[in-house]
This record gives structure tokens, sequence and C-alpha cells, in this order.
């Protein structure tokens, strides 16, 4: 047998009263969530689910996130996390494609009724037969009528509860990604997976007496689940959670928690960069910071930089995807740092560059990044077509277009859908947002094609500007034409106040095209 | 895909200068080892043998053992490793009840004619179709004129081999023990149980920059295949291999090539102990040693003692089977140690004393050990009966007795087969064992059954004596009659030079009896 859960029940038996999830002002024990997660498989088991069957969580980061998670892996079922942002017919969608036998439902808020959303999507979907609403408060009565909550379901459960029997290589955890084209599908990972992952990350960044993470990625996202949830409680650390990034708060948390390690996407970085610092020990934050990672889209050497004049750390940048656990590559400490490259494979895993025929690409050349290993997720769910696609003899092709150094160290070059192909030649658009990101007066950006008569697509740069900031269009149109090959400088700026994101934290290129 | 080849591989990526094995006066470093274990993978591949077959290996402790071990690992096939005692009749039996397709065999010397014996059982097996012989020379024409050796069947294969898409599930090893009762029968462990055990000591011992690890026991064992092969392979350890264990070698290689890690039995300790140190720098040997590590059978005390006194270093004793990885519990590094315990379960590894129906037994009360978790074997090859007596929903009995102190941690009583039961009262030989070691003149002790009219059985000492100490059987039955409660104490004492021993190290008490 091999079941995820063990991340959280060895934990429980060795440290049960050393806080493993701060919440607000929620302290929850290793014991104490072991024994709610236990109760949450229990109301599984009497319902007949369990090995083989599916369960879906909408949660935002709060501490019935890893409750329910952890309830549902000892059931002996794989989980489904969803976007909390989801609306009613996005959830219908999950909820149908990955054939969920239950649901579990955060209430939301007033701004973001994600209860009511699920609950509607629920509806739609006649296979899926169990909704369980939870409430921040567990006693609260149901704000929706016919909807049991959580509390309710869990009242007579016994609080122990041994993890089921399931095996390696049955699917853990169902991630939705739209992989490199169509519709969202589910990347089926395994208890193997999922565990190889949290032990990589546990060889990655040392393991700490007692670590304290700031939580500010989604958990239901596979960078905050694995790196900070899952090897977080495999070795007995405090995860302080923070359901929506807001840097004052985070270096406020940091300061007030002793947070020794942080992860985030780069526009974090960027916030806490900007965050508002008076009143702030600073200097106490920077030192129980020991560790700082960023993954999931590019980070700007300049932003390594700042973190390092301000936190005194050096962020390590790492890269993989839903589909690969997510780490595939990271920049190991105890080697020469590669600031602006992903570093190498970690243990256990091989990369490549390959073109559209499978084949490696000649030395030195960019080429799309394959991946094989622990890491590599089993398939996408139901989908043998889309899986044969990316999969073959154990290498998965990740859609990114990289490239590797001397040293063996990989670069993104980018995503391969996101490559602009101006008048026959290809530019790349996270090239030129590192450039601009050098430019003192820019503090966002991001580089688009849009169509283009003569030249198919044109290069164009949305812009954030660093506040009371004086430049105009024009200027930094000049400035890119002196700092760059003619053929790929963006002729067109536009500058805004904010980019659109994901909920994982990525600029949502599609909106700004 | 999970295989348990990667611990060689990614070692061979990272490192490939660096020595992997010693073996007299053979190196080979990360990157011959990985070419030679490609070769053995074609050689393999060629003949149609790979994911789903079995593959057996009688190889002492050269360095034809890990290149012959993960050469099969990467075809895809299963290994079954031979005890190299083993006779024509004995390899027959396990060639046969494992459906080796093919077996690799040592040569053997004039005292064990490994080759001629393993010859003439791969003959006596109709099933197994492919005989490689290994010779100490690769070049040397073969000893046996209708036998290919291995250096002839590898002479025109490639260097490269990527390791073929095994699952997590599948049966990476099949290791052959007697388990409770009966003939030999093969547990069969998967890549996933395998790997977690190496990473669980990669936890345990932590990891060194380089380790040097000096491999005395054998490697068809469980012991030395995952504490020392597995594990050191998979952070890059050097391998000193020594193919007879001899105290006064031992010495001199710990010596000679810096070793920071010894795993042994207690009867290597105390050969150890009893070593030739006269022009031997003991010191220096002791600044390097950095973790010493015992199983396999009971450690006294006494020995821990002495051990930490010669060699400065706190010898942790750790518990576990064939079956269970082996790894199942362990004196942690960081906690209070316990001498004469086995500690407690290691990361992700439950345990619980149980009687006969599988029920736990009351607190403080000695019971049959049970053991789940990463660890525990997929079941014995091709014995549904027998599998389904040890394994229950996820547990395994081991028929070791134990109990548990207040601090979590295990002592073993004993093997249920070895309890004596003397008129009625049941007397652990082991705790017996433990106690007239401490006797000055008492060098190595053990404490078996005879049968006896009135008592049923009773309680008999086998006794080697220190070197030139005066000690009578009547003298040391009356120390035994004083220090112990009566109805288990010794009547009856008898003195060897030496006590019959298995190769891998534990006393052979049936030949005691
Ligand atoms: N530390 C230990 N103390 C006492 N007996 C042990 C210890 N470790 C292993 N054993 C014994 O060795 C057996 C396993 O033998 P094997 O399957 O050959 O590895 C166990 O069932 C125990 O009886």
């Amino acid at each position: 047998m091999l079941n995820l859960a063990m991340m959280l029940e060895d934990s429980a038996r060795r440290l049960p009263d050393r806080d493993a999830v701060v919440s607000g002002s929620t302290r929850l024990s290793y014991a104490a969530v072991e024994a709610a997660a236990s109760q949450v498989a229990h109301v599984l088991a009497e319902r007949g689910i369990g090995r083989g069957d599916r369960v879906a969580l909408s949660c935002p980061n709060v501490a019935y996130f890893p409750v329910v998670y952890f309830g549902i892996l000892k059931s002996g079922a794989a989980v489904v996390p969803l976007n909390v942002l989801f609306k009613s017919r996005e959830v219908a969608y999950h909820l149908a494609d990955s054939g969920a036998s239950a649901y579990f439902c955060f209430e939301g808020s007033e701004q973001l009724p994600m209860g009511a959303e699920g609950r509607a999507g629920f509806e739609e979907t006649e296979e899926c037969e169990h909704f369980f609403l939870i409430t921040a408060d567990p006693a609260a009565a149901s704000p929706i009528k016919e909807a049991q909550t959580l509390g309710q379901a869990v009242a007579d459960s016994p609080s122990r509860f041994a993890a089921a029997s399931v095996e390696a290589t049955d699917t853990a955890v169902v991630l939705y990604t739209s992989g490199t084209t169509g519709r969202p599908k589910g990347a089926e990972l395994t208890h193997a997976n999922m565990i190889m992952n949290a032990v990589t990350c546990h060889k990655l960044f040392g393991v700490a007496e007692h670590d304290v993470h700031l939580v500010a990625l989604p958990l239901f996202h596979s960078f905050g689940q694995t790196v900070q949830m899952n090897a977080g409680f495999g070795c007995g650390a405090t995860l302080v959670l923070l359901p929506r990034f807001d840097a004052d708060e985070a270096l406020a948390l940091m300061e007030r928690e002793r947070v020794s390690f942080f992860a985030g996407v780069p526009t974090m970085y960027w916030g806490l960069l900007s965050a508002q610092t008076s009143g702030r020990d600073l200097a106490a934050v920077a030192e129980n910071l020991r560790m700082a990672v960023s993954g999931g889209a590019a980070l700007p050497v300049e932003i390594i930089r700042q973190v390092e004049e301000v936190f005194d750390v050096q962020i390590r940048e790492g890269y993989g995807l839903s589909e690969t656990s997510p780490v595939a590559s990271f920049n190991h400490p105890g080697r020469k740092p590669g600031p602006g490259t992903v570093g190498e494979p970690v243990w256990g895993v091989e990369m490549k560059l390959v073109d559209d025929e499978w084949n490696e690409v000649p030395e030195g050349e960019a080429g799309e990044i394959a991946v094989r290993g622990h890491n590599v997720m089993k398939g996408y769910l139901g989908r043998p077509e889309a899986t044969a696609e990316v999969l073959r003899e154990g290498w998965f092709r990740t859609g990114d277009i990289g490239r590797r150094d001397e040293e063996g160290r990989y670069m993104i070059v980018d995503r391969a859908k996101d490559m602009i192909v101006r008048g026959g030649f290809n530019v790349y658009p996270r090239e030129l947002e590192e450039v601009m990101m050098t430019h003192p007066a820019v503090s966002l950006v991001a580089v688009i094609g849009v169509p283009h008569q003569r030249h198919g697509e044109e290069v164009k740069a949305v812009v954030v500007r660093e506040s009371g900031a004086d430049l105009s269009e024009d200027a930094l149109v000049d400035w890119c034409r002196e700092t760059m090959a003619g053929y790929k400088y963006p002729r067109l700026v536009e500058f805004r106040d904010s980019l659109p994101m994901t909920a994982t934290g990525k600029v949502l290129k599609r909106e700004l095209r």
C-alpha cells in the first residue's frame, strides 16, 4: 500500500500537539487535523465511497482544505480540487468530467458566493450524489436549505480512521489543467507521484526541525499543494494559510508567525517588494526566512536581486506543471545558482528538448521540454487520445519551449502557445519581458502577439508603470528599439493600472489579446 | 513510471566520475557502473526479457553485483538475488520457484565453486532459458564449456539503455526468506517499496556530501541491499565491497578508504571489537565513521557500549525483515537513544502488537509485531495462502514477539519460533543472551531449547568464552541461577570455539538444537 495520507498521519503520530494549520484566529494541531480528516473519511465510507471513487473539493486556503483533502485520501478515494473562482457551469463541467461521486464546497462570501455556485453546479450534475456545504462555523445552520453542512455530516463520526490500503499506482489527485490545448483535462496523479514529489521537496529544501510556511498559493493548485501542504505536513511544518494574497497581510503574517518558508509565483514577490513596510520589522522577517521558492511563471532576475536586498534570501526558481506533480527542475541549493534559469532536473527526473517528432534537438538549440521520471502523471482522466499525444515511452512533452546551458540548467524560453511569429521570426515574449523589467519605470509587463496584416502578428507590451514614474508609450518603444533586435522589439505599448491574473497568480495573457 | 534503477541513474547523471564501487583493486565510477548495467539490460532485452519477467543473480559482494542488479532493473525485469552458499539443488529450487527466465551466476572459487553449483542447478531447471557465467576477469574464456560468460554476452552491447517504464507496483526484487514457517518463499517487493525504503534511509541517516560505505553485509540480503547499496547509490555514496566479512580486513579498509558508514549484524560488531588493531590508526577510523547501523538480530547493549568506547560512534539499531524492504523501525538520530530497543517505526510506517487473532494486545504486554506502511511487500510470489496468513488490511504479521516501552520504542523479545516453553512458562532466549553477555568471560552466546521429558523443553546456553578466560560450565550455571528467575535460567551450558552462522551473520540456532 502507499497512501498520500501518510504525510498527515505520520506527523500526527509523531507531533500530535504541534500546530499543523494556522488560519485567521484558528490554530489546529496535527492531532486535530488528523481527527477531523478521519471524520470526513468516515462520512465517505458510510456512503460507500472509497478506493476507485473521486471526490471534488472547492475550498480556499482555510483549515478545511487540508482536513477534507486528507479525509478523502484516507477513505481511499481520489481528490479533485477545483478552482475557487469557478461559476456553476464550470463546477458542473468538472464534476461530470471527473465522475465525482461527492462534492465538498465552501460557502464562500458575499463577494465570492462559492456555496451557491457550487450547489447550482452540483444540481446540474446527476451522477454526483452527495453534496456537503462547508460552513466557516461548523456549528452553523445550513445557509442553503436543501444542503447538508459538513458539520452536520460528521456529527457522530469517530475521530479515528486508518487510511485505506490503496496502491502506489492508484490515483490520489486529479488536477484540472487546460494543458497545451483544448478544454480543461484532469491530470491523474498517483500516490507514488505525489509522495515522490513531496520527498523530492524534502531533499531540495532540507528538512528543518520546525518550518513555518506562509501558504499564499492556492492549495487547489499543484504548486502550493505539493511544495507546501504535502511536503510541509510530511515533515511536521506549520502552515499559515492566506486565502487571498495580499502583500501587506502576507508581510504581517511573516513577522507574527516567524515564517521560515515562502513559496510564490513571481507576481507575489513583486507584491511583497511593494508592500507596506512601515511598522514592520523587516530584519526579523529576513532573519526567520530561510527558503524562498518561485515557480509557475518566469521570474525576472530583477526581482531575485531586489528580494535578496530586502529579505536577505536568494529566491530559488523551479519549474513544473500540474502533469508533473509539479516539481520537475530546480535551482538546487548547494549548486551554482542560475538566476534566469529553472535549474536542473530534480532527483530521479530527466529532461530533454525535443522537436515535433519527439527527436532531441541539436545541442544548443531551443526545443520543447520533455520530462521523464517518478513525477509524470498517469494520464488525462478518460482521455486516451489526449494522453497519447503527450506521453510516449515514459516521456511527457510539456508544451514549454526551453534551452539548456553548458552547466545543464534549463531556461524556459516560452510557453509554446505564447510564442509570437512576426514576419516569419519566432519571438519569445518571456525574453522581452525580462529585458523590459530592467527599465526603472516598468513595474510589471506582459508581452503578447496581436494580429497584423503584413507580419501576421505584431509584438505588443502591456505595462504597469512604477507609481509616480514619468514615462510615455513612445519613449518606452524607443528604449526597446535601442535594446532589442529589430525583428522583435515591441512596436506597440499600452499602459494599464494592473494586469488580469489567474487565481494562481499568472498573468492572463488571453484576456489581453 | 517508477523504476528502482533511478538510484543508480540519477547519480550517474550527476556525479559520473565519482567512485561508485571499490572492490579489491577495482574502482568503478558511477558512469562505468551505469554503462555496464546498460549493457546487461541490452543483453536481456535482446533475448526478449523485460517487464513481467524475473532474472536470478548469484554473486558475492563484488562490482558485478550492482552492475547486474541494476542491469536487470533497467530491462524492466525483477531481480531474484540468491544466497551465494546455495548448492545446485537449492539453486534449482529457487530458479523454478521464482520462474526465472535467465540466471547470472558468479564463477566462485575453489573453496566455493558457485559457478559449477549454479550451472548444475540451472540445468535441472527447464523453464530457465539463459545462463550467464560471471567471470572475475571479464575477458577470460568460460571455465564451463557450454556456458556463455557475461563478458562474451555483452561484447557488442551499447552502453546506454534507458530504464524501462515500469510501474510503482511492479515487482522490483524477489527476496527469498523462510518466513515464519515452511520452505523458502519469495517476498515480492515493488519499486515503490524499495525506493521508499531507500528514501527512508536517507531521512534516517541524513545525506552526507560524500559517504563511503563499508559493505560487509551480503548484497543478496535486504539489509545491505537497501540500506547500503540502494540508499548509498541514491545519494552518490562510494561502496567499498567486502565479499566475506573478516574483521581485520574490514578494519584495514575502514582506515584506507576513510569509511564513514558501517552497517552490520551484531556478530560483525563483535568481530570488529576483537580485530587486530596493531598498526591501525583507530583514531582516524573513529574520526571518519559517522554512522554505525545494526540490525538483523538482537544487539547486546554491551556491544553498543564497547563500540562507543573504541570507535566513538553510537550504534543505532533498527529492525526489519525481508518482507518489509527491510527497515521498519529504528533508533532515530535526534531522538532519545534506546539501547536494547529497536526504536520507533520509521517515517510512514506503523507498528502494533497483536495476538493470534490479529487483536491488539493490552498496553504493556508482549505480542506479535505487525507492520503497516509503504515498506510492506506485495505478497509471497505464487503463494496466495501463505500471503493471506500474514497480510490483512495492509498489516503484515512478522512472527517476531515484541514489547513497547512508554516512549513508544519497540523491543524484540524474540522470534516466535525461537521461544522456549519450559514447564508451561515462556522463556525468551534473547533476554537470557543479553544478560549472559554481561558476564566478563562470555564472548558470545546462543540460548536454545532442548527436549526434556518433564518440562517439555529445557533451556540450554551454547557459549564462546573470551580467549584466555577461566570459566567452567558449572560456575556459569551458578552465576545464571543467581542472576535470573528460577524458571528460566539455563541449567545446561556447553562451550564451543565458535557458533554456526548464516551467510547473513545470524547464529544458526537450528544447527545447535
Ligand atoms: N534488531 C533486531 N533485533 C532482533 N531481531 C531482529 C532485528 N532485526 C531483525 N531481526 C530478526 O531478523 C528477522 C528478519 O530476517 P530477514 O528476513 O532474513 O531479514 C526478523 O524477523 C527478526 O527476527
